[in-house]
């Protein structure tokens, strides 16, 4: 019953905003069954596509408690939990925790620069050591062209050699394959899920899990269909497909543009809501984008 | 009763922590008070120099209410209220207007990268428009180096233009001094407070209004001569030796540094704690520091 999912396709789940920017649970509850109906693994919710930094805290906790009240299994579930404060971060990993969470996605604390590989060691053993459970599972969330910290391989091994039983996973979403690669080498034990499914095929091949994608919102089914059958020979013409539509959605800024999208597949134009800064699309970029879609034949 | 101070010299607060990393309210309430003794116009609480971002909104909250219930008047400080979270920044900016601050230190939303100017007016928009009172000051708080997001001068103008009443003020932390003088002289109406004492002499010959300084923490008294005494002949003696002072700081770690000279000044090690990911200096740095600050003849 708390089985835990580790592999496969993980949407990082779009939040849907009311006009006051206040989660809107009944879309999102909808949104996440959708996505683990049309064949998620699991969910990675109230990450960078999550825009989980533009909430409180209060409101990331009721965003899990949506779906879990709702059955929702939290195996299935990878809320972000890292924060700029140390307090808050262990507050909602032991929130995560408690709903059994398959992971927590670990952001580093994002507002100082230049900081210290052991001032990140220490924040990430201080949230251990204070969430003391053996459910804690931690995946590091490496995105430094957003966070400006990076996750540098000599901590994530120093972390991982420490923290076995909790420092089990990365999510990899730099696009520096280069890194990708030598993290996978280097430690054949960690679960990696690069960030985008354009990165999933090869990173499979070298041992990574699965992939976690701001695109799998809209997407979800071909990219699971390419993650069944990476081993066949027509994985290479489903890779290419799968990349079509992700560069077009990388073409405009991420999280309006799936949000852009889902608007039209729900036909409910209060998806469209993001959190400033962020903002809608402008009409003419909306226009470009739909009609790219079309082109490239993907009918969401 | 209500009289707000804008201008002068604003130490930019270190808040004390606990071992948990909670706020020692005596601590700090005993440290305010210093610095208004000896001499700071006002208090700008809970920027960087403060670890804001690194307490919870709660606590952040609880630090302005434990100097307001002493007694401090609010017109005399400037606590930080801009966070990545909008709601957050409402929140804590309705906080200080009941306070009666004299205004608050706005911080971009710092999560998201090269984020449009029209998204960072609409923060600034939404929040005068929440809030909705009179009297609410925002000063801006550009620290780009840190932040990663710079308020531009086309935007503050903007934001000027169309929010006179409210959008007053800057503190100018970014150190580049043609930026400081572009913004003086494009916009005199608008009070400056550069973010370190190294600026202050010459950007108030060109019409800023002070300087909201970390160093002040440890060196008020010197910098308020400073500022007391800047339009007579000795200003230049007093601002080199001023300067001297803030340079040493400078070649180590700022936040630290100075919790552990005011670790030393309170004879109280408890001071020196940090939130991670900053750390302590080393026994090493805490022995240079000390020396180059005795050799310097500042006896703090």
């Amino acid at each position: 019953m708390n089985s835990t999912t580790d592999y496969g396709v993980w949407p990082a789940a779009a939040t849907p905003l009311n006009a006051d920017l206040s989660l809107n649970e009944d879309r999102f509850l909808t949104h996440c069954r959708r996505l683990l109906d049309e064949g998620a693994h699991g969910l990675s919710l109230l990450g960078t596509t999550g825009e989980a930094n533009s909430l409180p805290v209060s409101e990331r906790m009721r965003a899990l408690d949506v779906l879990v009240e709702a059955g929702i299994p939290g195996g299935q579930l990878m809320p972000g939990t890292g924060c700029c404060s140390l307090a808050d971060t262990i507050a909602l990993s032991q929130h995560a925790v408690k709903n059994n969470c398959a992971g927590v996605l670990f952001l580093p604390p994002f507002y100082y620069k230049g900081i210290s590989e052991e001032g990140l060691y220490t924040v990430v053993s201080r949230v251990i050591d204070s969430v003391m459970d053996s459910r804690l599972r931690i995946y590091l969330y490496h995105i430094p062209q957003v966070s400006g910290i990076p996750w540098t391989l000599h901590l994530i091994k120093r972390l991982v050699r420490d923290y076995p039983d909790h420092v089990v996973g990365m999510k990899d979403s730099a696009g520096q394959w280069e890194n990708t690669q030598e993290v996978l080498e280097t430690l054949p034990e960690l679960k990696v899920f690069p960030g985008s499914e354009a990165f999933m095929l090869p990173a499979l091949k070298i041992g990574a899990v699965g992939c976690i994608s701001a695109t799998a919102n809209v997407n979800v089914r071909a990219i699971r269909e390419l993650y069944d059958n990476w081993r066949n020979d027509d994985a290479e013409a489903m890779n290419e497909s799968v990349i079509g539509v992700r560069r077009i959605f990388e073409a405009y800024p991420l999280i309006p543009a799936i949000k852009e999208i889902l608007a039209k597949q729900y036909d409910d134009r209060e998806w469209r809501c993001v959190s400033p800064p962020l903002e809608e699309l402008s009409i003419s970029q909306k226009r470009a984008l739909e009609s790219q879609l079309a082109e490239a034949g993907n009918n969401n």
